[in-house]
């Protein structure tokens, strides 16, 4: 653990409340931390990179929130609980404007979700940022994308479509003007990682996984990884009063939902009969779930429309792409 | 965990003997590991940026090499061993004559020490690596920086100067003729991370780090952590034959031996009341230690030649600086 710039005690050390898990974070070659018995630890890494994730003049701060929200989403989908976090950041130059709201936002989304920076590196380059999360989850609990069953009950989270429309704001200035342009531009940055969801769902869901690349292509690896298929009903989609005003039409909102990536929601099956157990599990969770379709052995995934199979053309969530 | 190129399907999936404490490696959203009880988690992270940590036409063998090396030492450094890595790569473009050279020696160099993939992210834009590299050590053993006393003696491992000598080779194409300058420059790139000394040192040692920055650095990071001071003998220095050839003098050597950063040897202190447990914990392992010094309550780094006192100008290691 070095860094050509020290940032590290300048900027994050010591900001946090102290997990008692973590007997060391930075200072030494390593951090050292402790898992209680019992547990599985869920790790995920994820990189952002300005120009490909983040445009280099977007909001620090808002930066701050996709990069760590992304990653702990990724806890979400295995039920596991926020611990830890290593965090290389890699700049070309150390710029003060950039950092002070940036550690701002990063350390406040890392309070209320719990979890501890614990080291990490810093380094001149080109802007990008490697975080590393690790959760917490019961051996035996977690949540994984190879346990759907035909006959499972397909739900999802909050609403979808709103970070598809955010990107054409941002990637767009033409779109600025359209209703909720704003709005939906926060939306794509500040996403709500479904932690709580998460963890009510051990012992009751079969598969999950969170959307980060559209729902019909990340439904796509549960039904993959769990050999079945699925009917999704594109009008039991949620999406959200501000998506449907700014692209003009609900079947437009419904075609975002289906392929908006980077929404940090959660997609999972339930089997039909732990339905009144999901439900009394998630009664005192503030998020809204909605059923979206069901599990079937086709091997395939089916989007229907007043109980009709629909054919819509689809194009795949790419980010930034090459700008 | 995702990544635009899928490049971890492809470069990186089951190309690993599997440790049977990893659960679930690429293919969810997180990969699920178990800790054994009675040990705590030492946990590094690097990153490696092309143009400041090796040259965008290194050997990608030698690059995967150092940078797996590099993290691994700081395990080394906290008496930890190797388990888990998880690994982001951003690349502007997929480069199979790049990935292939350097995915077999990544992965030699990790089946070498134990350490299994577990997952990451690919990612588009400027070359970098970065790793996050965890390991285990039984609770309360950790060799850490602060524990160094008056009285200590000051070991390090192998030789130092080679590094900084091949940076030299690879920075400068006139330096190039010198004798020795293929093997250095190869030393640079390719050091062997001290696993089982730090690991024969776990209740021996007070104090260990490993040498990123150079002896006269990275010591005064345990002399700082440990509010002690210290004498070093230079003359007690290891340096290689090769080393001396290639700077023509032994005095030039030893100059470069206490500023030769990333040579990943490590720098520890052992009361003199353990000596002897410490040359018996080393007995059978391949590694030359060599005593430089001794811990005092100076509060300052004393360097010695001749019995003398000596003040060289010694400018820091600072990487590939800004090409």
């Amino acid at each position: 653990m070095s860094g050509e710039f020290n940032l590290i005690e300048t900027y994050f050390v010591g900001r946090q409340t102290q997990r008692c898990d973590v007997l060391l974070a930075a200072g030494d070659d390593c951090a050292l931390v402790e898992a209680p018995s019992g547990y599985s630890i869920a790790i995920s890494t994820d990189t952002l990179v300005s120009g490909t994730h983040f445009l280099a003049n977007a909001n620090p701060g808002w930066v701050a929130h996709k990069a760590l929200a992304s990653n702990i989403s990724d806890l979400a989908a295995m039920g596991a609980t926020p611990a830890w976090v290593s965090f290389a950041l890699t700049m070309p130059e150390v710029d003060e404007e950039w950092l002070a709201p940036f550690c701002d936002r990063f350390f406040a989304l890392a309070d209320q979700y719990g979890i501890q920076l614990i080291g990490g590196d810093t380094t001149k380059g080109p802007l990008s940022l490697t975080l590393t999360v690790q959760g917490l989850v019961p051996k035996g609990e977690a949540l994984r994308r190879d346990g759907a069953k035909e006959g499972d009950e397909i739900y999802v989270t909050g609403s979808l479509g709103d970070s598809q429309a955010g990107l054409d704001v941002i990637l767009n200035p033409t779109n600025a003007g359209k209703p909720n342009a704003r709005v939906l531009e926060q939306r794509h940055y500040l996403s709500s990682p479904r932690i709580k969801v998460g963890e009510a769902l051990r012992g009751i869901a079969s598969a999950a996984i969170d959307i980060s690349d559209g729902v019909v292509s990340d439904l796509g690896h549960i039904l993959k990884r769990s050999s079945v298929g699925a009917e999704v009903d594109v009008e039991k989609l949620p999406v959200s009063a501000q998506l449907v005003e700014f692209v003009a039409s609900r079947e437009s909102a419904l075609q975002y939902a289906l392929i908006s990536g980077e929404e940090y929601e959660l997609c999972f099956t339930v089997p039909e009969a732990k339905r009144e157990a999901m439900w009394q599990a998630l009664a005192d969770v503030d998020c809204v779930i909605t059923r979206i379709g069901q599990i079937n052995n086709s091997g395939t995934l089916t989007l229907t429309k007043d109980g009709q199979a629909i054919s819509w053309q689809l194009s795949g969530y790419d980010h930034f792409k090459s700008n």
